[in-house]
């Protein structure tokens, strides 16, 4: 492994074969470090983490010269909460705070300006874009897409394989991007569709394989596709 | 690379470099490791495997202090039968059993307590979670998300993208879990949406994209959001 | 890491500790290389490259004894055009050709006998299946899947989590592989699930979570389950 002098580390941290930990990082007291992980710099790394073999922390964002856009300059660390779980083959950039006792799963990634509340989970093969922000005792299935400019509040329910968007005329640069806001403790079936801007009120349930196109308010339950009022 | 002294390597063994070799791993004749891949301690493969680079093998599950989930103790071990082929940057369960010739794509992920059959394929970046049964033969495409406590018989054919679920109240904890059952021969199209507990009849066959909310019988045809059965 | 020293390194060429470079690579001036990256033989890459961290490139395709598949003899090289970006834990074969500017996300993968023309964006946890072929300036979102045997002309947009297929009678054998057709600058919005040899028209707008089971006329938009003509 390849420990930078400058990093700091605490007592009681295995540092599994192959690591690489850059220079500046922070790791607390009683944390595993997996076999060939790659921790960047700028990255904080709390009390009691544990880290999965193969995950990379701390990545830049690359810039997008189709859409000249550049990479953000000056992006704040990642810290990675007390007691938090991170994955294999994971993936999680500069600008990102996970609370305590967060849960990642393998093979997830979550990109930069991201904070999610303590012990939120977010599961494996799940995708969440910048500029999200996740509260708490919130679940993120297996393999959900959770796109950017979204708000999402404590004790939500997100099922496996949901989808999100932002952009309404897709690509088209007409419109700012705007995901959907899920309010307190509304649980999504699996594989829905939110499209962009959605609203779901608090304890709203969208069914499974849902299209959502329009408010859904809260204590109401909605399916199909047009997502419509649930008549029983 | 680094291999534990404990660990038994058959003959005609290729380890790639930077792998690591935990503690009494069994590799078999005619092996080929990929280079950084990780088998860890309790994983046995047989002769003729081979494992892409930058795979995990054999993770322990981690517990989840949200739901008060201690991990499994005493795992059985992680299996890999003869002649199985992995991707690369696969993660792969303890507690896992893979028959003969079962083909993994890149970047699956298996949780523990899940058995294969022969022969079978699972695509790459699906995600299998544990206590799920899959037969021989069965073909569950690209980025399949199977989910916990399922049954797949042989010769069952899931398309890319299918979502299962098994949890009806959506994480209240007010029922146990039951995923879909799938019987032999049964034909899933892509991205369809299987609601927990759900079965599918032998031979029966779902449309690309139908929401499946009530069992389907067997040699009938289900399309559309609820799915109903194909009237011609 | 291991160089092997056959392999010709431009000017300005940083390799990550951990690297794997094989026999016969080929890599221009300005590049980086991850850490822990595997550039297998059979790889050119130009000047101005960014591959990131613990991503595999010219893997070789594997056989199917299933389906008695042997894997393709004498693949062309992998070519990654100048001023590509390849993000982490991405997985791309031999047989593929990258155009200039190129954007693959983490966690992605590219089979092999695939063309993607330049500056066209792969997005994170995509996955893209051989024999397809992908025009300049397309944006394939996060977490979609194109099947092999498609064609994605210029200038198409195609949102997060979409699906598509190529096999009418899933896994049968009965007739020839035939994935979508997508013509110049469609929009094809989050979530749709596109069936087997569908032909989306020029221009021609697809709603989120749609279920296109027939061909969409140019300058058209369908939506719902089965996708129909919208109606305003």
């Amino acid at each position: 492994m390849m420990i930078d002098p400058s990093a700091s580390l605490g007592s009681n941290v295995f540092v599994g074969r192959h690591a690489v930990i850059e220079s500046g990082v922070t790791i607390g007291d009683n944390v595993t470090i997996g076999y060939g992980a790659i921790i960047r710099a700028g990255t904080t790394i709390e009390n009691g983490v544990s880290v999965g073999d193969l995950t990379v922390l701390g990545k830049k964002p690359t810039g997008n010269k189709k859409k000249a856009v550049k990479p953000p300059s000056n992006l704040p660390p990642l810290v990675i909460g007390e007691g938090a779980s991170i994955g294999c083959n994971c993936v999680i950039y500069l600008g990102v705070s996970l609370g305590a006792d967060v849960l990642v799963g393998d093979l997830a990634s979550i990109r930069e300006f991201v904070s999610i509340g303590e012990s939120t989970i977010v599961g494996r093969s799940a995708v969440v874009e910048p500029h999200t922000v996740i509260g708490r005792f919130v679940t993120i299935q297996t393999s959900c897409y959770i796109t950017s400019n979204m708000l999402i509040e404590d004790d939500v329910f997100i099922g496996p394989c949901c989808s999100t968007s932002n952009d309404k005329y897709m690509g088209s640069g007409r419109e700012a991007h705007q995901g959907p806001i899920i309010r307190r403790g509304a649980k999504i079936g699996n594989n829905a569709t939110l499209l962009p801007g959605i609203r779901i009120g608090e304890r709203a349930v969208v069914g499974a394989g849902a299209v959502i196109t329009r408010d859904v308010p809260p204590d109401s339950t909605y399916v199909g596709n047009p997502g419509r009022p649930l008549t029983r």
